[in-house]
């Protein structure tokens, strides 16, 4: 794709929503199907706000890696580094909306999924040097293959701005929790900017207090640490001060994929060069109308959206 | 369960039906979600005609293993025989209704389905020993430890009649086609009562031919053989002669389930006592019931509805 702006790299897969909310997945009817992992829900939210998109992952050769395919392309992400791993199974999650805000999530990628086997020939290593943009996730160096591979790809990028950590933390994903903090801890030293809430802070460096643990992801060199605060809003640190946003008010339909519009928002944002309180002021509002809605990739604001949302609180 | 009238064994899982039919899985919307797996569909089948049953199965530690025996038991089928397989998924499967009449699926059960797990622990000896009927099919000797399981239940069951094997033969199932022949085969010396396709009769007796199929199976001992030949009927052939029983003329909805309630009638018809022509009639009525419906589980038939398909035909 000429002029990629953004590569996200990690989970693909289909979500399954409950068309009935409120009740447990075994009273649950009727499922509907949506593009979702979180990397993919990043890559679609900055292509619905103008960005040039893609996304490195992999599929099983299914039916559902069809889908992803044609759904990458329907919200205008390029399908180009989607590989295929033979043996697997295009990754499915089923949620229940019990409750709406924090719906459990039942994943179904035994016994591995696609995106961790990537390996050194998915890899587009001139993309990975030279956009603009590069965006991976902390679960994204959980197992092996994807573990080397993504520090392969981050020491080829030599920590160029924007490199943006996810920290995307799911203790599902990992035998222990200093397995996790190990491994996203040597990807810090790689990036520029991380985003996460208390939980993946504290797994990240150590500390859950939103103000130690910016303070702390600024000392491993970063230039922009995100916190999620919840219902307290988002700390914005950089090397100049720090600032709290607080969060925009909505009615919750599904708490699912609103991290990920945050995170197309900011990835925009960075690329627009705006201030970072800017940036997670209106990242705030991406996700609010997320939380405001079922799906996650369908859901994605646009700018006309988001700017209506910030102009009515 | 006081007085369990047949016992079944073999797979359980969620079936995900398209509400969208005539379209690839990649195109379907919305997914409407039904108990399936073909022992417990026939398990439900027969329960649906008055008898006492029960499926002896494995599910996973999820929300849809919850899902599994609220399901039986809302079907008035015994969930006592259901255990938890701690590190497995309860299996999914996805079906696509394009072509409607034959349905692709696709299977998430990796790396294994907790059916095939079962081993003598989970087994209720006295009850494989002692009820009335006991169903048992092909893919449950697919692999370890399910496999030496069943043999083990055979054997203890002595060939008591009646000791029905659905062929039920599916090739993603197993390593080879050669394997499959081997242990359906041993399968067939310890029951009295087989019913699979041509695809099944040849894998398990050699021969596609359902004449000769036929006869093959009586030749191992067995009391009676129904060989499926689609469109042109259902073969019945025990040791005083055999009879082909014409199909039920309907409008295929969705070809999945009818077997299994082909399945569920013939044990309700064996324990019956009534001419193994009857029972060929009964349930080709049952098969095609569902057929003209949309789900598996739910859509199986009463014995009104079956006796008035009987009079219109």
């Amino acid at each position: 794709m000429t002029g990629l702006e953004i590569l996200t790299v990690g989970r693909v897969g289909v979500d399954l929503y409950p068309e009935q909310s409120g009740v447990p997945l075994a009273q649950v009817r009727t499922f509907a199907k949506s593009l979702g992992g979180t990397a993919t829900n990043v890559a679609v939210a900055a292509a619905r706000l103008g960005r040039r998109t893609a996304v490195l992952t992999k599929v099983g050769p299914d039916g559902f890696g069809d889908y992803v395919r044609q759904a990458l392309t329907g919200f205008g992400v390029s399908p180009d580094h989607v590989g295929t791993a033979a043996d697997l199974l295009t990754p499915v999650v089923f949620c229940a909306l019990d409750p709406p805000e924090d719906p459990p999530l039942l994943f179904y990628r035994l016994p591995t999924a696609p995106d961790l086997t990537l390996t050194a020939e998915d890899v587009p290593w001139e993309v990975v040097e030279q956009v603009p943009l590069l965006w991976v996730t902390g679960t994204g160096v959980c197992v092996e293959p994807a573990r080397s591979t993504q520090r392969a790809m981050l020491e080829r990028r030599g920590r160029r701005a924007h490199t943006v950590l996810d920290l995307d933390y799911r203790p599902m994903f990992w035998s222990d929790v200093d397995s996790a903090r190990r491994e996203i801890g040597w990807m810090l030293d790689h990036v520029t900017v991380a985003v996460g809430n208390r939980t993946e802070v504290e797994v990240a460096v150590g500390t859950a207090d939103p103000d130690e643990a910016a303070a702390r992801l600024l000392d491993r060199g970063l230039s922009l640490a995100l916190v999620k605060k919840g219902a307290e809003g988002v700390l914005v640190a950089t090397q100049e001060g720090s600032w709290t946003v607080p969060p925009c008010p909505v009615e919750v339909v599904c708490g699912l994929g609103a991290g990920d519009a945050f995170g197309g928002a900011l990835a925009h944002g960075l690329l627009a060069g705006w201030e970072p309180v800017r940036i997670a002021e209106y990242a705030n509002a991406a996700g609010a109308l997320v939380a405001s809605r079922l799906a996650c990739a369908d859901a994605m604001p646009t700018p006309a959206e988001i700017n209506e949302l910030l102009e009515r609180v």
